[in-house]
């Protein structure tokens, strides 16, 4: 009858190679352990960085591996221990963890959490479970979790601390944008930035004007399922704020937005990791004359107690997923929404 | 009689050449011409800023020239349409002006002034008076100014932008310091790094127990006739501040700094450039972690506005500036004091 407890059979995205598309394979998901969530997907976008790990240049990836980080779903089961989910609920899968327990949760400063090692980043580390085994295997092979998450699977196993429960009523094919892209963009810009929203709208108006403008540049392209690109530099603002869309750019770009920021008081938030990143060159005298830069991952946001909050935020207008979904495609066409990806368009 | 209106004839530190040693000098010293004043420099301290102008290394300098800007001196004249400054007033020039009607002088974002162009840097384009010319000459030469006030001069001319008036019973051999050193660290602590005062003194004390425990590590020295040496890394605090010392150190010392920004809320502030500065290689990675970079010029404050205040401050307490003053010579021995600054000596 019911699947708790059992092993269940579903279609996945394995990622077997670097350089070579995904492959739509018949996979095995284990029942959750303890403290554990098995999800059903409903819905996923694809972004930039679930592609970094198959890029032939990569230095260090983990596979065979089911990528994803852009989710979302419905609790099938629960493991031992877990109190804050139950069969049913609604749910979006969260790469950063919310532990609530470490130094860095129990800070009002940072939405990083020492669950994972933050060593390699705020989202690595997190290729296997935390009792070090995979809840995936394929053709008799275990397959590595990506981001804690993996969304590219029918089912997906998930740490409650990786997991944000959210409204019955969420409509699963918007939000599953609040995984990552949405969130990542809007965040840095209230959190890290601290733009006021107003400025934000302002900065997105100017950033369809240039793409619509200068397209031949190539720099605002605009990201498949996810970010509306904030490519943005509102001179005459209280703060000039620059973000660059996530992995999309090179550090050429970001040199380049760093050398729109103002003197006096400008400031230049990045949100993203360009592959092969070597590091931006800057001048303490950029710095001298007035200049901030920073960064934040996931916008900022503490992502279990901030992503249900989100998506009572959409429902009430606060602010527009719908017009982000540029293309819909079926699961088996995964390779299709990456070429999209790669090519910008709309 | 008096000296108003009249050329004066005085001793000055004129550099003719990179790489040689400043030679006292009898100059000529201008009167002011309008919105000027001419001031008698009653003390003054040396920064490793005076000695870039003539590193062989220099890239652009304007050469013959009168160093110095960390002084202090009464007023001796002034020119026609100044109206905050009379004869006999106690001053201190400042190489940051505050023009007060400037963008960025109503903004209270920043410290910096649109009088000067800002292209090169905070302080640089003030070799010459606003008229283009410099009132210095020397064996019928004329010379140029120094960050528009050339305090190396037993008199000097300045826009009445580029001064402060302090309190009558000011000790200019101790408020000099607040011409640059002090106020560029305490600044940076307060405005810029917004560190609380308290977290400042703490900062000030490991960076004592650190000379004392680490001298031949060699990168804490302590500044001849300036700044407390801010080298400060508390981790356990609210925030980690980390200043390298104007001028004295490398790029590789910046990149030592940034190292010790904590994940998740580290904050570097950066207040000097150094000789031959190429650029600080960062990691949008690093940032992204939850780290920010700023810096400030002249510890972000105010000049003209807040000059005033600090030598009250001094005055009241608040800081010490007598520990800071480890030797004092007379004018006629300013290379031997670039020597003990070189050298570090305490």
């Amino acid at each position: 009858m019911g699947t708790k407890g059992k092993v269940i059979k579903c279609k996945a995205a394995v990622a077997w190679e670097a350089g070579k598309p995904l492959c739509i394979e018949e996979v095995e998901v284990a029942p959750p352990k303890a403290h554990e969530v098995r999800v059903q997907i409903i819905a996923t976008a694809v972004c930039h960085s679930d592609h970094h790990p198959i890029d032939p240049k990569a230095e260090e990836t983990f596979l065979p591996v089911i990528l994803g980080h852009e989710g979302a779903g419905i609790v099938e089961s629960v493991g031992p221990g877990v109190t804050g989910f139950k069969p049913g609920d609604k749910v979006i899968p969260l790469y950063t963890p919310q532990c609530k327990k470490c130094k860095l949760c129990l800070s009002p400063l940072t939405n990083l959490c020492e669950k994972i090692t933050l060593a390699k980043g705020p989202a690595f580390r997190q290729e296997l479970m935390e009792d070090n085994t995979s809840r995936f295997t394929c053709k008799g092979k275990p397959i590595y979790h990506f981001f804690g998450i993996s969304t590219f699977s029918q089912y997906t196993v998930v740490s409650d601390k990786n997991l944000a429960k959210i409204d019955d009523d969420a409509n699963l094919e918007r939000v599953c944008l609040l995984g990552c892209g949405f969130s990542t963009g809007y965040g840095a810009a209230l959190n890290t930035a601290k733009v006021k929203w107003s400025v934000t709208r302002l900065c997105q108006i100017e950033v369809t004007r240039r793409q619509r403008d200068k397209p031949e540049r190539g720099i605002f392209k605009p990201w498949l399922c996810g970010l509306l690109p904030l490519i943005v530099h509102i001179r005459a603002g209280i703060r000039v704020l620059l973000f660059y869309l996530l992995s999309v750019f090179s550090l050429t770009f970001q040199r380049a937005a760093l050398d729109c920021v103002r003197v006096g008081w400008g400031s230049c938030t990045l949100i993203g990791v360009a592959m092969g990143d070597k590091g931006l060159t800057i001048s303490p005298l950029e710095l001298i004359m007035g200049r901030t830069i920073n960064g934040s991952s996931f916008g900022g946001w503490k992502s279990v107690d901030s992503v249900p909050k989100l998506v009572a935020d959409y429902k009430n207008k606060k602010f527009d997923l719908d017009a982000l979904v540029t293309h819909t495609l079926p699961f088996d066409k995964i390779n299709e929404a990456f070429d999209l990806l790669h090519q910008g368009k709309r």
